[in-house]
């Protein structure tokens, strides 16, 4: 594999920046790794496991001479950044970002890039539920989707550029329109998400059923809860917050939808359940089978595994 | 292992009874295995596979000489099945069920049994999302929770000794009241699986993101709803009219909380978010660090695994 960026600069050192400069190192795909963090902790933890080759004590100092800029901090940082690192970037650099959402970043980043740089937003669908620099490792977008969001009038050959770097690191790539993106996360990711937080916050409040319980007899259900509501509690307030109008629909939707089986329930509908259970198993084998569905230790990277659901 | 039944009569062949039966059989555990299905196919293959000695075509001929007799069959089937073998127990023998709601099977079964049987009502924390005679394994019930419920003034000898056949077959077993069951149950599996099974619902039913791409990307958290979205609609149709009570009112507590979350969103309330994510991660840890959290392909058997979690 050949070099595809000299430089890349890092912003923010997390989870998806640390496994971005592991792969990228493994696989010999760029030059010189600069990184920056706001906290001085994080900055010295990076160089102590050695993913950046150096570390700057600002964003602007970081994106200088780089012709690939990574923003990988929280969606609600990223205005701030842009403001601070536009003025300094290289002429014909791509900036991208690995943020949840990607309407909302483009409006708080796009405003304060010059034109001569080129920016594609990006959106790995790749997490664990830990966080920070020492959480990274290189496997982490192996088999997962990487999604590429370009304005309209981009630049094909910066944007296959870097969907090369993506499917070098093992990533599938695909390009979507940004608000499309943002219903679909709302769909697969974000409703999902705020669903199990929910849940979680009822199990965790309920004085008759003890937490050891819970936990206990969690293999029931609840534990495949519990596995999305256990991650960054400031990436997901960042989240809710700017995909709002996606998520409020879709959670519309949902509520809609509960509402109508809680009352199939009360009224003794059984035909109504088992008509409602019977087409919603069709979609979940299809998920089965195209081995989305596992959790293995390695994430899943090596092999479909078969699900566990008890009753 | 010694022999802890003579004869055991499996009333229902589809998951649960031939999983007991494959881990009966592996075990020594008893003498005679007998079956019983309304399907004469699922009597065949049963009898093909070989993990019962007999099938017989009626439920009264299967429990004739039991010592141990086994309702697996879906919740709303059991007092019809109970009214019909009432007469034809043994003295002295031991009924138990495998159901996900004991309330309403206890009041459904215990009116037909009469007073010279032991009536110890269970309930296996297991299962997948297969069913029917060909989808039993022996390690189904290894490292799961196998619940007992056995009624005030049960003999204490009859409870232990159907503890140790489930632990002979690698469960771990509790015991605890039947009301307290359906409200732990309602909270850890039933209300869990009732919006799982919405959310597949509402991603199915919505024009504007393919089904295609729910599955495309369905591991940034929605696949952990479709895993349990995808088991048997007549087994949960029965779970809900028969622990109605319970499930509407966690289903209650639960769209309160979610109402509270989806207004904090609409005001851009962060900090409530932030707040609400925080304490609800404490308690995932808590069930990840139990070990609960696994769906590796042997169902989280033979080793505790690292969930994954996509952002």
């Amino acid at each position: 594999m050949s070099v595809i960026y000299n430089r890349v600069a890092l912003i923010g050192l997390g989870l998806i920046a640390s496994s971005m400069a592991h792969a990228m190192r493994e696989g010999g795909l760029v030059g010189e790794i600069v990184g920056f963090a706001k906290s001085a902790g994080t900055r010295a933890t990076a160089l102590e496991i050695g993913f950046v080759d150096r570390v700057t004590e600002t964003a602007a100092q970081a994106v200088e001479g780089a012709d690939l800029v990574v923003l990988a901090v929280p969606v609600g940082a990223m205005e701030a950044i842009a403001r601070e690192i536009g003025p300094h970037l290289a002429e014909g650099a791509t900036v991208t970002d690995v943020g949840s959402v990607k309407q909302s970043v483009i409006a708080a980043v796009g405003p304060h890039l010059p034109d001569s740089v080129h920016f594609i937003p990006g959106h790995p669908l790749a997490g664990t539920e830990h966080s920070g620099p020492r959480s990274g490792f290189a496997a982490l977008f192996r088999n997962r989707w990487w999604l590429l969001t370009p304005p309209e009038g981009a630049d094909p050959a910066a944007v296959a550029r870097l969907a090369d770097l993506c499917r070098a690191m093992g990533a599938n790539v695909d390009m979507m329109d940004a608000a499309h993106h943002d219903l679909v996360l709302a769909v697969v990711s974000h409703t999902p998400h705020l669903i199990a937080y929910t849940m979680v916050g009822v199990a965790d409040d309920l004085g008759r059923v003890s937490n050891s319980e819970v936990i206990k007899y969690s293999a029931s259900g609840f534990r495949d809860f519990t596995r999305i509501a256990a991650s960054d509690p400031t990436m997901w307030r960042d989240v809710f917050l700017t995909n709002k109008e996606a998520t409020l629909e879709i959670l519309g939707r949902f509520t809609e939808e509960l509402f109508a089986l809680q009352r199939a329930i009360r009224l003794g509908d059984g035909a109504h359940l088992h008509e409602y259970f019977t087409r919603t198993r069709a979609i979940c084998r299809g998920i089965i089978e195209a081995g989305q569905d596992t959790a293995a230790p390695d994430f899943g990277r090596s092999q479909p595994g078969a699900p566990a659901k008890t009753g």
